[in-house]
């Protein structure tokens, strides 16, 4: 139905793989880093500028999309493509609003039915279904959608996490019976195939999460997601769950690791056998004018940058690079101007979108260990998790 | 020295006129509006935003650059062209400061030495004399440079309006002095001419603006500016003192109305003969979701465009407008994303400067009169001066 997943190359040293996700809306070629457009605009980017830095899929939200401006608004624009003018350029993943629920809402009430919340920005009340999630997302035509999970914090007790593993496999069944059944797997927007990612749970719980791996895999018809990460773990930690997961995943779908987007995770997870990751942090610490280089982590408002007169990033290939000084940018940046916001959204978003492109460069020509030796030996002056 | 005059066109029915005013940095097609940048940045656009609006010239402010970074950067990056990413693209002018000293800052105190004031940022001490201010544009490097002036508030007292007049007037002869004796007319950074022009004032009170007006002409090589207006007044004593300038002010020379950019405040003052324009009213209205259009002023956050899929503007040529629809635009105010303020500027920016245009293409083609008949009958809706 117009999904489809080639396996390109696979690793001999690691699990991790080069791959090309075919979507009606453009191929993908994994590994992929993919920029959040939580409210249908990635923060600080015009659509062009989305395109620019090299993006081949982007996310936006279910949980924001449904507050404001309401998936009606946009289905009657014709589609989120449409809306936030992507029309005829990539794909678009929208998230379940799962996540958000329980990291956002206030009052919410879970029961085995779905969950009730009050919205964070006017408090008012609104239920989520499996069913009803996957009515919304039919409603905005991403092209490919999440199932409503149960997410436990970190340090959640085994019970709790076991339960919520009950309940995101009780929960897929309904999504993808309604998905299938009453959708068809298709946008009732734009009438274009939809896909669907289960998305595994399990908290830190090694068995818990081949468990909910397990459970799910028949219905990760189109590829897999994995969720509950990178919510406060140490590396060490998340590097475990994955190197439990990894021989398990299915090696003829896509799969999604859920918030990942500090570089040293992105690597440790492509090297894990991830395909795909999204996180909001490339854009978010560019508002406090923390930039990625390759030599590490910097921070443009400190006293040194005053005046210097070269770019972000020597080796970086994005505008802000090409146009603009360190000295400029850290006058922007301290002086609240929405330019310098822009600038270092571009460039640290181009930053992990070429990091990705070089890991599969690398996977191709067998020389992932090297390019990954001397990532580390560059940045490693700045490791902050 | 670089820059010189044409007056393409004098209309027959009024003091309106088209001009060309030709700078070390191009020529400028007059009548023109110059959108402000303020910090070294036109608020939420890029240099390549600045240029695609169709911007001739724009303006920086050097009170602001004083403070934050410095000159003395501005200098070591090759002056503000470079420092701000518009090397050999467009001239910059920049105000002398002395408006910001009497509006912004805390604790001033004038003599005839200059004036003495503390930040408004940090609260820290400086000093600006007129032979300060020239020093500081020379080192900025733009193309215009501005003389420190006095200037009263809407309602001063004839007493204290004919102080300020004498005050700007003894100031503009030790700029003109230091200009021309120390600096050789030209930026100790870039070693480009640069060109200065006195700023007339006088308040509202019709004799002081003509005894100013006379006091300045020897001083005004290469145009004459007219500042303390749109301090508050209404549109018809701007109009008046307008009136009473007209006739008097050097045909040979661009004259430059400072702080106007209201669409009929422009259109106004065209017919009373200005040749160049500045305002940051485009680009602070549009982070409230104030959007000009050729039907009047409308506010984007109201529910009438929730479902509204038209541009902003149906005649509008602009970026956002080739590109989204009010519904998004409301939803991307609505939700505070940087994109609407971006889309709000550039729409903002790009109707008065297409006003400018059309204003100079009547002027040339002798049609004045009638396009600022058109423009009334559909733009009165919403007067709002």
């Amino acid at each position: 139905m117009g999904f489809s997943f080639n396996l390109v190359k696979q690793d001999k040293k690691s699990y991790a793989r080069a791959g090309e996700f075919i979507t009606p809306n453009g191929v993908v070629k994994t590994p992929v880093f993919m920029p959040v457009g939580t409210q249908a605009t990635v923060k600080a980017l015009s659509p062009n500028e989305i395109l620019d830095v090299g993006s081949q899929i982007i996310l936006a939200n279910t949980y924001h999309l449904h507050l404001r401006p309401g998936a009606d608004i946009i289905a009657k624009a014709g589609g989120l493509h449409k809306f936030m003018g992507l029309a005829d350029t990539i794909p678009i993943l929208t998230d379940s609003g799962g996540f958000q629920v329980f990291s956002l809402s206030k009052l919410r009430k879970i029961t085995d039915e779905g969950v009730e919340f009050q919205s964070h920005i006017d408090g008012s009340k609104h239920f989520f279904s499996p069913e009803r999630v996957v009515d919304i997302q039919s409603k905005l035509g991403s092209d490919i959608l999440m199932p409503l999970d149960e997410c436990t914090a970190y340090g959640a007790s085994y019970e709790e996490a076991l339960s919520a593993v009950n309940r995101t496999t009780a929960w897929i069944a309904r999504s993808v019976k309604h998905f299938e059944g009453v959708h068809k797997q298709k946008s009732a927007t734009t009438k274009k195939p939809q896909a669907l990612f289960p998305i595994v749970q399990g908290n830190m719980y090694h068995d818990l999460r081949i468990k909910s791996l397990n459970d799910l895999l028949p219905y990760a018809r189109y590829g897999i997601a994995i969720g509950g990460l990178s919510v406060g773990e140490p590396l060490d930690t998340l590097q475990q769950v994955l190197d439990t997961l990894a021989p398990n995943l299915p090696s003829d779908k896509p799969r999604y690791l859920m918030g990942i987007g500090s570089p040293e995770k992105l690597v440790e997870s492509v090297l894990r056998g991830i395909d795909m990751f999204d996180c909001v942090l490339p854009t978010r610490i560019a508002r406090n004018g923390a930039v990625f280089t390759t030599r590490g982590r910097i921070t443009i408002k400190n006293a040194q940058y005053k005046a210097d007169f070269t770019s972000l990033d020597k080796e970086c290939d994005c505008y802000a690079c090409a146009n603009f000084t360190k000295a400029y940018i850290r006058h922007l940046m301290n002086t609240d101007e929405i330019l310098g916001h822009r600038l270092i959204s571009i460039h640290n978003l181009r930053f992990l979108l070429r990091l990705t492109e070089q890991l599969r460069q690398a996977i191709l020509g067998d020389k992932l260990q090297a390019f990954v030796k001397s990532f580390y030996k560059k940045y490693q002056k700045s490791l902050k998790m």
